[in-house]
């Protein structure tokens, strides 16, 4: 088809010429942002691609997946219950979006590869459970909504979540190997729960609660799980140690084997796997955008006068990267030409554009401070120049961390004494000077500029603080009453305001740093943990709801003592009031599954249904603890060993160079 | 005084080619084994050097460090009491053989060299504590063997520990590093405990025991040090939980950053400055060998007749080995040469040789089996010859296998049945006459060839087992009684048999393999674990002792019930039956550091003495988990992924390849 176009002259070179910028302005913008989709390069479909990858549909996608997912807080077992078919009617609206967003996406790629898509089968799955639903509903029978733990998986399947699916893909990757190892550590746990059968069973010992010790196989085999994951430590052995310190060396071995090496050999299994998949992935991600950039260069080369290789031309160049950044300003735009086009190779220079689009030029030009331009003679004076020395001082520093320090101690101590309460207004009031005597010294374009993190979280921090300060002391003021929510929140600001100290020290600083990098991957991994914690949600939900109830602090209530159930009447569960960790709504269940990922304590969730319940916990644990955990630490460890893309940094520093000859010319 | 005794010729020029080879080979032999101590050089050091390193004096030090350390059972408090005076006799005893090691190694080392060693130190404060203690015991007054936490230090310092002290050096030089990541880690604690007192401490919120919840600050800082070590996870939430659910979120946020990025950070911390250090051990550890090897060929080397680079001949280079390594087979040492040789570099070829004694040369000649030999006759007819394919034919190993999965099932069962105990003969006769059947097929010598683990296992749980049910039946035959000891121990071994099965397995074959070949660096941690536990223990039993009691199950002690100290009466330490949990005698403590090491739980100490005893816990868990642990971790990932001592390998294809060649030589 688009051959075809080439061959007609006149109007329709206009056109063709069109179409190629928008085509190769899409390779160049898919290359920049690593979109992966092998659309139709007609240009109706060129068009369609355009408008797919806009941001508002993008947005709206977005909005009706997390419609979809809080659905979970109005269905049965609801926080605010609504009826069915109101929240059936918003599922089927953002089921609608959905299909219309799959279509503009049909309509862009080849149609072979649609029908392979798996969002299509989550899609046409959920609406026939809706309709069994609906059916079973409106003949009163009992009915289960199952395709709720497909949500998430939408979450996973939309194309916008590349970071979200590579992680899922790496966890896919590690699968078999991880499997083997769990293979391994499970026979090692069947061996030593025979051996405590053997061991222990006939020796008449009693649990504290009385009932016998390791005679059953299946629970000497669930309670070494446990103890695996540390949840009943000395518990389980107390009963064979209190008979004789020699079944201490069973215990021994055992967590030796089981807790510390095998759960390293996990560990060193995920990393070892997620390191070999990221380098492939890095590959294949170099390697697409190398091919797209190939691409958009076919589309718009032209051949040099002297013969020779095809190259694009200053002009066509510009037109592209107009179209593919719209609001970049002329200066930045002859930089990055003046950066492809140094080594003069045409192909090879236009390759590395999309990764220097990428790259974010700060223009730190020492603009004068507007005080300077406004009253010169002030602003210049001796006391004002005084002053910038002191502020610019490394004392002032130092004199501010003190403030703080004393401020913590102000904090701790009782802010019911009135000294203390006001106080906090001397304190607010230095900060505040603190803030504008950095204003007067520095230009605030500068001060608030994008990556002046501290500033902004000093100023923020400082503003709210006397916001809240002062709306407290109003409505204490006339009705002598404190509002506890705006104490609060004062209270959560005078103790952020500490952190600030940790910018002072160097080596912290680093740390800090670091951490902040890997920030948004670790938001990666708060999705992944979100989507597998959906999953468990919903099927605990249907498990265990309405099981274990809670009463509130002042309730009366007789079965409060045992969870309104009579099967946790006198156990633990009960006697620790943890009535509250239920999967009786969504909230509490991801409050629970979060619980149980630090400690795996299921006990009272195996009385009130049955032993097997036990599985849910145990595939939970091998889920999130073995696997998610664990490739999350790798990922932290990784972090911090590797310098992020090599690549990216050369081309950073050859950018900077760039930059300074610039300067150099400019000055000349 | 070397250079003297080169002058002299005669009978002093025999002299003195013995003291060369005699320090050459001391050379060799100390790059061999990778000893760094830098001896003195005359002819008397060297032979006292020779002494020094003799394996007699060496097990000697083991077995008094061994006394030294376990004085700890017979003292104060003690498992086994013995009177003062006997264990600081054998005290002395030791102390006695450690001075003298140290006086042969005075004579050795330069005397500047001597004075700097940490060893004298510990032995003079040793005695300087016997003496104190002796002297306040013998006027009745109260004194503490402070020096008992000395002991472990003295199998870190001898000369032979060199594992376990570069274990301790590793951490040392971790040290700086992982204290800047605590401080944060700490300042994160602060600054979370602050804002837990202030959201939480004013709302009159109660604990399940009725006291009041948050609101003491250094109570707060404690309870949130446990939860990142997971011990009191949902409990401490649970009132500010039961309160309101948007605590939670206080809570999640804490477990985020401090148990799970922190704690990732401090093995990202420790990990990365393990692999930083172990590269520069590796380094000076193959500069020091190459030093020595350079000295020895020194020592040796001639110059060749055409001029040239020295060599050192056959002839000294055979008479050199043979001062080095004995026993060694003269073939072998014609194949170093050969070897060696190969490049004919004279001083290169002899660096290589300390690591070409290192390899182990298998000589895995298929010698024919020796019934061949007596009765060939027999041996190669049919029926012989069918069983000898029917046991090397895949399904052997198969049948095997499942005999062994019945027999686990059989175990599982009741053994009072006596078809279950009868079944027992059948299934020890089957393995019996498995082995018997792969002697028949194997040659015997290969098939107990050092690097046959598995036949070895195999034939050792066998025959063991076999010995036991005999000795088990003739115990019950005799007195109708079974003794609980020896059935313990047929259990065990019956148990045992069955881990057999994962050598059928390849990939099962693989993991365990790697986890072998880590086998004695686990062993290194094992050793600093034990240094750092005997400390602790040392510490705690000073402060602990006595404090919780012990009741036998029987025992009918109304004391009972609070172990012995009524200040527990009423405690969940009480209650949940810890009572053996103590610090009364050493191996109690060791056991409870263990658990310590799993689950940091130790209100009852807090609770018997005071609370600024949890500082002890603190500390442990500090250098326990957060150190040791995680370079046990960080230890186990990397023998995942670095393969093991490239350059041996190397050095181990080129003696494969030059075996290769001698046979095809010998072969021809």
């Amino acid at each position: 088809c688009y051959s075809a176009v080439q061959s007609f002259p006149g109007f329709l070179s206009t056109y063709r010429v069109f179409q190629d910028f928008n085509l190769a302005a899409i390779y160049v913008s898919d290359a920049q942002y690593n979109r992966n989709i092998y659309f139709d390069t007609s240009p109706q479909a060129v068009r369609l691609y355009m408008r797919y990858n806009h941001w508002i549909p993008k947005v709206l996608l977005y909005f009706f997946i997390l419609v979809d997912l809080s659905l979970a807080l109005f269905e049965d077992p609801a926080i605010f219950p609504l009826p069915i078919w109101a929240t059936m009617l918003v599922e089927l609206l953002c089921l609608l979006v959905f299909t219309l967003r799959l279509g503009h996406y049909a309509q862009v790629i080849p149609r072979d590869k649609f029908w392979k898509d798996p969002k299509n089968i989550c899609i046409i799955l959920t609406l026939v459970d809706m309709i069994i639903y609906g059916a079973l509903k409106a003949t009163n029978c009992y009915g289960v909504r199952w395709s709720r733990v497909l949500r998430p998986l939408l979450l996973v399947n939309v194309t916008e979540g590349r970071q979200l699916r590579r992680a899922f893909r790496s966890i896919r990757n590690a699968l078999p190997q991880i499997f083997y190892v769990f293979l391994l550590f499970m026979f090692s746990l069947l061996i030593f729960s025979l051996m405590a059968l053997k061991l222990l069973g006939k020796r008449g010992l009693k649990t504290i609660d009385g009932s016998p010790y390791f005679t059953n196989y299946l629970q000497i085999l669930f309670d070494l799980y446990v103890l695996v994951t540390t949840a009943n430590s000395p518990d389980v052995m107390m009963p064979a140690y209190n008979n004789s310190y020699v079944f201490a060396i069973f215990f021994i071995l055992y967590i030796l084997i089981n807790t510390y090496i095998f759960m390293s050999v996990f560990l060193a299994v995920v990393y070892n796997n997620y390191k070999k998949y990221l380098k492939e992935e890095v590959r294949q991600l170099v390697r697409a955008k190398r091919h797209k950039m190939v691409q958009a260069f076919g589309v718009l080369q032209e051949q040099r006068e002297g013969g020779g290789e095809p190259v694009v031309t200053h002009h066509n160049w510009n037109q592209l990267i107009r179209l593919v950044q719209p609001d970049i300003r002329n200066a930045h735009r002859e930089l990055l030409w003046s950066v492809a086009d140094d080594n003069n190779q045409g192909k090879v220079a236009f390759v590395q554009m999309a990764d220097l689009l990428n790259i974010e030029v700060i223009t730190l030009k020492s603009r004068p401070h507007p005080l300077h331009g406004l009253c010169p003679a002030l602003y210049l004076s001796a006391p004002s120049r005084l002053l910038c020395r002191l502020v610019q001082h490394r004392a002032f520093v130092i004199v501010y961390d003190l403030i703080i320090l004393v401020n913590a101690v102000f904090i701790g101590l009782d802010e019911e004494n009135p000294l203390i309460a006001n106080s906090e207004w001397a304190f607010l009031a230095l900060y505040l000077l603190e803030i504008l005597l950095k204003l007067y010294v520095f230009e605030p374009r500068a001060f608030f500029s994008r990556h002046s993190f501290w500033n902004w979280f000093d100023t923020i921090i400082v503003v709210s603080a006397l916001l809240a300060t002062i709306v407290n002391s109003a409505v204490m003021s006339t009705g002598n009453y404190t509002s506890r929510q705006i104490l609060d929140i004062v209270f959560i600001l005078r103790v952020l305001r500490l952190i600030r100290v940790v910018d002072s020290i160097k080596r912290f600083r680093t740390i800090i740093n670091t951490l902040i990098r890997i920030g948004p991957a670790i938001l990666t991994f708060g999705q992944l943990i979100i989507v597998v914690y959906y999953i468990f949600a919903m099927v605990g939900m249907e498990l265990f709801k309405g099981k274990v109830k809670f009463y509130a602090e002042d309730s009366s209530d007789p079965e409060k003592a045992f969870c309104g159930n009579p099967l946790l009447n006198g156990s633990d569960f009960a006697q620790l009031n943890y009535c509250k960790n239920n999967f009786n709504n969504v909230v509490s269940s991801f409050v629970l599954l979060l619980e149980l990922t630090v400690v795996n304590q299921c006990s009272g969730f195996a009385t009130v249904t049955h032993a097997s319940a036990r599985l849910f916990f145990i595939v939970f644990h091998i889920m999130v603890v073995i696997v998610i955990i664990n490739i999350f630490v790798a990922f932290v460890l990784e972090a911090f060993f590797v310098e992020y893309s090599v690549e990216k940094s050369d081309l950073q520093t050859s950018l900077e160079r760039k930059i300074e000859e610039l300067e150099l010319a400019v000055a000349q």
